[in-house]
Parts: C-alpha cells; structure tokens; sequence
C-alpha cells in the first residue's frame, strides 16, 4: 500500500492558518509525524487563493523538503501557476519521484496541468471526472479514464506514473456507490494492468453512523479489487492496520513480513502513547 | 449475513463444565445472549464422550428450545447416535428449519451423517475436506465439494439447503492460505450458485498478531467472494459489525437499513454497556 499522506492542506484550518502566519514548525512537525507513521509521499495543498497560491505553495514544498528530504511530494493544485512554481522548486531538490494532484477530464486540467506533468516527468494522479462532472457508471468512468491514459500515453506518460483514482461518493444517498468504485477499479485494473490505483477511503461514509468502520471494510474491498494506494492520514491506525491486514490475507505479503514489521514498530495495533 | 452463534459447544471449559452439571441456566442463558446478539442459527455441540453423547444433546437441545424456540439449532457432532437423538426431539418442536453440522467426504460421515439430513430433509453445512485431510489447493477441495453436492442432490437434499465450508487455514504458516480460502469461495459460488457458504473466520489468523484485525479483514474479503454465512460469536461486535459494513458497501443492503438499525439497536459500533 503506497500512502500518500493527506495533512498538509490548506483548506483544514489549522494548516491554513500556519500558512498565512508562516509557521514552519506546524507544517514541518505535520510532515515529519506523517512519515513516521507510514507515509510514502506527503501530499502538499496550500489551499489559498490564486493569486497567492504559488507563492504559498513554494513556501510549503521548502518546508516539507527541509523537514523530511528523502520523502516524494506531491504537487495538490488546480492552478497551474502554483503547480508550475512548486514543480521548479521541487524539481531543485533531485527527488527521486514527483508527483502531480490531479488531471481530470476537464479541459482547464488537460491544458493547464497534463503539460506540466509531461514536462517535469512527474507522476500523475487521473481523476474519473470531466467537464460534466462524476459519471454515475462504471462505464461512464472508465470512458473517461481510457481517453486521458491514452492522452498521458501520447505524450510521453507512461502508464506506471498514473495512479487512477476511480472516486468515491458516499453510499448515505446511493447503495449502490461502492460497487460503482469497486468495479471501475477491477475494469480499470484489467484494462491498464501497469497504473497504479488510488483514492480517498472517507467520502464512502459521508452521512452514515460508524464511518470508521465503514472506511476500514472499504479499505479491505478496494485492495481486492486492486487498489495499491491510498490519500489517506497515515496517523489512522485502524485504516492502516486494515489495509496491512487485507494485503497479507491476500497474499501479498510474503511471509506476513510487513504485517508483523508494522506491529513490532508500533505503527498498527493499540496505541502506546 | 446468516450468523451461527458458535458457543454452546461442549469443547469450551465452561459449556463442558455446565453440562456435566446440568447447568440449565448457564445454557439458556448463552443461548438468549446470543440471539439478543443477532444469531440466526444456535450451533449445539456437547462435546462429551460418544456414549453419553446423544443423551447431553437431548439435555443441550430442550434448554436451548425453552429459552430461544424461535431460533434453528444447528445440531453439531461427528457422532450419528447423538445427532439421530437431537434430531428426533428438534423435529418434535416443529421448526422451520433444522440444520446440522456436518457432512464431508470423509466416509464415516457420508454413511452417518448424509442419511439423517436427508431423512429429516436439513440443512446441512459441507465441509471441504475427506479422508485424506483438508486439500491445499482450490482445486483439490473443489473435487470434493462436487462430489458432496451431487450426492445431496441424487438423495434428495437441495442446493438450497447447503452450507458449504471452503475451511480456513491459518497465514501465519502459509501466506497463501487466505487466497486458497477466497478462490474457493468464488469457484464454489460460480459453480453452485444456489448454495450458502459459510466458515469460521478467526483459524485464519491463529499464531499472528492482532488476530482480531485480520478475522475482520478476513470477514470483509469473504463477503466480497460470496460468503453469506458465518459461524462466529455473535457478541463479537467489531466483527459483526464489518460484516454489515461490508454488505452494505456491496450494495447488499438496501438503503443501508440492515446497518443503520443495528446501529440504532445498539448491536454494533461502541457498547453502551
């Protein structure tokens, strides 16, 4: 399961406030905590208005470098202004991998933030949306993610730097929304064997009781159908031990190795602190 | 999701030790207890030595009839003695449904047991496993369920009436054993689809860290591979409780309803008492 961890945002309070008030030692402590309980990339969203944002978002990448240098950013925006600001500075840093939130269908994402993508070499995150927003099929999904495989393919984007995320909407309105998920990764997987899979677990349980145990069964039933990411907060213990679970109960994890590694370092199980 | 409450079963201490005595409350009172927990089936085993065997289980029977008579036991032993006496006194309550536990393609059973649950035209739960043990791979166990099958049909005992058990192996020894499990279930499914399936979760994580995390993982996959039955403890509400989640994320809940009125019913998420 590759994390990437989803704290550093902007729009929750806390963390936009630390960014309005540069406060390095909020936003460093946040990626620092992150990595340590798991995350294999940190997600970075400043969250601000345009104007400001790319500044902001250079602030924050410098931050999160300085605090944890070996760990992959990944550039969150819709603005290709501040996309463009932070892939340079991030770019200064000869990371291993960067990663770029999101591409979409929508024409403003596919001019303003595929070129980007190309050009930095990044890894990109495919969202299952267009100008007509969320389609309510599997089908409808997946037309729109062969039409930008296909595009990130022809320009020199090779299907291992795509983590689709087939989206997630609640099932508090509609009971059949999770299949919709789960069966737009198992298509997505067997079209495109090489992308990596990913989404955000929460939006499943939006509205109903006990969403932490509707997120961790979601969590279970999407690694089965393929799922090898998650934008997730690493510091969710039962999620990631959940997660864990799931990967060795399906033969993923040989010899149980990072199922029993995670417990003995603390990460999964009950809380010491 | 159709619960088998497993606890009155002689091999636990203090069930042993209560009908040994003639404990009639002790019994009864497990047997409420697990109903009250949402049980839809109550698994009676006594436990005791072959000779004294069918006359604990007419004991064991009555108890439960008087404190539970709206609740299917499941008469459970190897010993045909003691399920010919259960069954001549379950079939004297009239209930809507007898089931027993269990045939296999071990001879001893097909002679013993088969015969009974078609006499008293059961439901009966079909273990993957003959004479030679429990097969390591789909396949093998798949040979004997086909086999099991066609000689309930030829005698007379529907599909419908089938609990088949794919058995659970424990990971810790084999990191392949969930998987075998799950492709069993799914090949069974295909093949037979008008049979129930049904296992214990918790042999899959014996000998691992925080099993309970890993019975619920576990519960979430087989769900996803078409088991709907489980023989558990009823009171255990973090399984019961990813059960119902992952009923409901597969689109197996209508309206979310069976979840949200176990949640109202207090029967899952955190205990109020």
């Amino acid at each position: 399961m590759i994390i990437i961890g989803e704290k550093i945002n902007g729009t929750r309070k806390k963390v936009g406030e630390a960014i309005l008030a540069r406060d390095a030692d909020f936003i460093r402590d946040l990626a620092r905590k992150q990595v340590e309980a798991g995350a294999n990339y940190l997600d970075v969203n400043a969250g601000t208005t345009p104007s400001r944002e790319p500044e902001d978002m250079v602030w924050l990448v410098n931050q999160v470098h300085e605090a944890t240098p070996d760990t992959p950013i990944c550039l969150d925006s819709p603005n290709p202004l501040a996309l463009a600001a932070g892939l340079e500075v991030v770019k200064s840093f000869n990371p291993a991998k960067i990663m770029v939130n999101s591409l979409s269908g929508e024409a403003k994402r596919v001019e303003g933030v595929l070129p980007l993508a190309v050009k930095y070499q990044t890894e990109l995150i495919v969202l299952a949306l267009d100008d007509q927003g969320i389609p309510e099929t599997v089908e409808g999904r997946l037309v729109i993610v062969r039409r930008l495989v296909e595009m990130c393919r022809k320009q020199g984007l090779p299907d291992e730097n795509l983590y689709i995320d087939p989206l997630v909407m609640t099932i508090s309105t509609n009971t059949g929304a999770g299949l919709v998920t789960l069966d737009t990764l198992r298509a997505i997987k067997s079209e495109f064997p090489k992308v990596h899979m990913t989404c955000g677990h929460s939006n499943i349980s939006f509205g109903m009781p006990l969403r932490s145990i509707l997120n961790q069964a979601f969590m279970a039933l999407t690694i089965d159908a393929g799922l090898d990411s998650a934008i997730s907060d690493p510091e969710n213990r039962d999620l990631k031990a959940m997660a864990l679970a799931a990967e060795t109960l399906l033969g993923r994890d040989r010899h149980c190795l990072k199922f029993n590694r995670a417990f003995r370092a603390g990460l999964i199980g009950p809380a010491t602190k």
